[in-house]
This record gives structure tokens, sequence and C-alpha cells, in this order.
């Protein structure tokens, strides 16, 4: 992986882009890296679009706020609109297949990924949909092994659901980009 | 409550305390503040000592770190030991019961509550000692209502488990200090 990351990943309330966010910085820590995790809210986010982000390095982190993000993830098209906005030519963007690259979008990497169409039919359970982008991130960004990443979300998700979310994980790291430029 | 606070919970692994600090963050602003919500990782964490970070403010927040904060719970001893220090005078200190003050913590707001006992055999479930804290830290900062609270805790913790957590919750606003000053 690179030196340094920083990963934002958009949504709305409910989706679970806090978890997945904390599962990226426990993984990376568990493979011995730096990692630092921040949500901001504000009484406009109560049913709106929210963000979550992680910065993983392999070094101390010494300001753990996102400046510039590697990586956007909007799982959402209010999420996508309000978070991809002003980011360098070399970011790379990930938006769920059923939102429409906001203005500019071309300008970055892009990959469209059908995580909520995942979750909600290959791995048969909506909720699992951060899951799904937790496996997606990883593969494009190789924060760390299958197996630690596996280890972490395990940790992390409720008892009795493991299985529910290897599953998820799996089809996380198996979608295919509709358009990956 | 204040203008602006910043409230660090610190304790082990599996103890819950960044859910703690997103209930804290999310409670906050379903009450109309603004709120930011941060924790960092090392490699020296894993198993160690760890903290979750929330600021909460009446007015939009542009700094997300804590730089001095108000209010600093620890729930085990190397948690104490590793981030109560170089506090203010007048920060609140609040210790589980079973941890003694580290050096220099006569100078602080201190108080000593049976945080893990409460959970332990009060509620009856040791892992619900981050919800008992919670219940403890809105007593003592009155970040919002106890309706409101709750009604955060029942949307974060998982399906089933809402009764648990609501007398977890209670038990966190009725607990005495031994050792209040």
């Amino acid at each position: 992986m690179m030196d340094r990351m920083e990963i934002r990943i958009a949504g709305k309330g409910g989706q679970g882009v806090i978890l997945a966010s904390i599962i990226l910085a426990e993984a990376a820590v568990n493979s011995g890296k730096y990692a630092t995790q921040t949500q901001s809210y504000g009484p406009e986010a109560r049913g709106g679009a929210c963000k979550a982000e992680t910065i993983i390095s392999e070094h101390k982190i010494s300001y753990p706020e996102i400046t510039v993000p590697n990586f956007v993830m909007a799982l959402t098209q209010n999420a996508a609109d309000k978070y991809i906005r002003n980011l360098p030519e070399d970011t790379i963007v990930v938006l769920d297949s059923g939102v429409m690259p906001p203005e500019g979008a071309s300008d970055y990497r892009l990959y469209r990924l059908p995580i909520l169409e995942t979750a909600e039919k290959k791995v048969g359970k909506a909720l699992t949909a951060n899951i799904v982008a937790v496996g997606a991130i990883n593969r494009i960004l190789d924060i760390c092994s299958f197996e630690q990443l596996y280890e972490t979300v395990r940790n992390r998700v409720p008892k009795g659901t493991e299985e529910l979310n290897l599953k998820a994980l799996q089809a996380g790291y198996e979608m295919d980009s509709e358009d990956k430029r």
C-alpha cells in the first residue's frame, strides 16, 4: 500500500459508514500500521449525508484530520454531491452503481461498484453494505491481507453474524467495476 | 452544558469506549449541537490502553482534535496512567473505583465511580460498562436530556439488547461518587 492514505467513506445515516471506517483503521493497526479515525457531525447531518474518515500511515500520525483524501467512496447521491468536490486529479473515487457521477468526476480515477445491490441480493441483507464496502476498499487499496481484515470484521460485528459478514466481505472483494478508467 | 466540551474516554480494547464516544457525539447532535469524534491507534494500542475523544460545541467545529480535554474518564489503571497527565487543574477526572488515582490527580476535580462493578453486578452484564459510563458522563456534563440520550443508545446497540442497555444507562445516572471533591 501507499505510505499514507486518507480514506473518506460517505453515505447516509444507518448505512454503517462509521463502522466501516473503524474496521479499516483497526485492520491497519492489526497489520502494524498507525491509524486515526474521525467523524464530524452537525445538526444538518440528521437524515442527510454523513462521512467518516480514516488515515492510515506507516508512521506516527500527528495531525488526525484528513486534509486531502486519496480515496473517497460515496454510497448515496447526496453523499456524492456533497463530498466529491475539489479533489486532486489522482484521487480514487468509488461510487455505488446507483449513484450518478457528480460534475467533474471524470477527472478522477473512477470506479462504479454495485455495493448496495450486492449486499441486498448476493449477500441477502442490505445492512451488510458497509462490510461489502470494506472488502472492496481493501481490494483496491491493499491495506492488509484478507485474513487480517476478516479477523477485524469478526471482532466488530454482532455475535452470530460472523458468517453473514464473511460472505459480505468476500462479495466485496469479488465485485467488478462497471466503469473503471 | 458548557459552550464547548472536549471529552476523553480511556480504557482497554473491548470495553466499548469508541461506541461510548460515538453515542455522546450523536446524542449531542440530536439535541442540536455540533460534534466530532476521533480515535487514534498505533501498534502499541494492541491489548493496551486506548482512548476515544468527543468534542461537543454549540458552534461549528473547525479543528476536530482535542487539544485540552475538559473531561477525562479512565476505566483501567493503564489508561489512567497513560492519559491522565498534564491536564488543567479544573479538568473533571472520572476514575473507575478499581483504579488508583495517578500521581497529581488530586489537582483535578476527581470523581471515583463503580462503573465496571455496576455493569457486572447491578446491570448483570460486564459488557454494558460503556453504556453505564455514558449515563454517568451525561449526568455530570448535562449534554442532553435522558430521553435524547436513551434514544441514541437504542439506535446504536444491537437489536434485542435495548432493555438491558436502558438499565445500564439508568444505573449510570444513579451511581454515587465515593470521592467527589
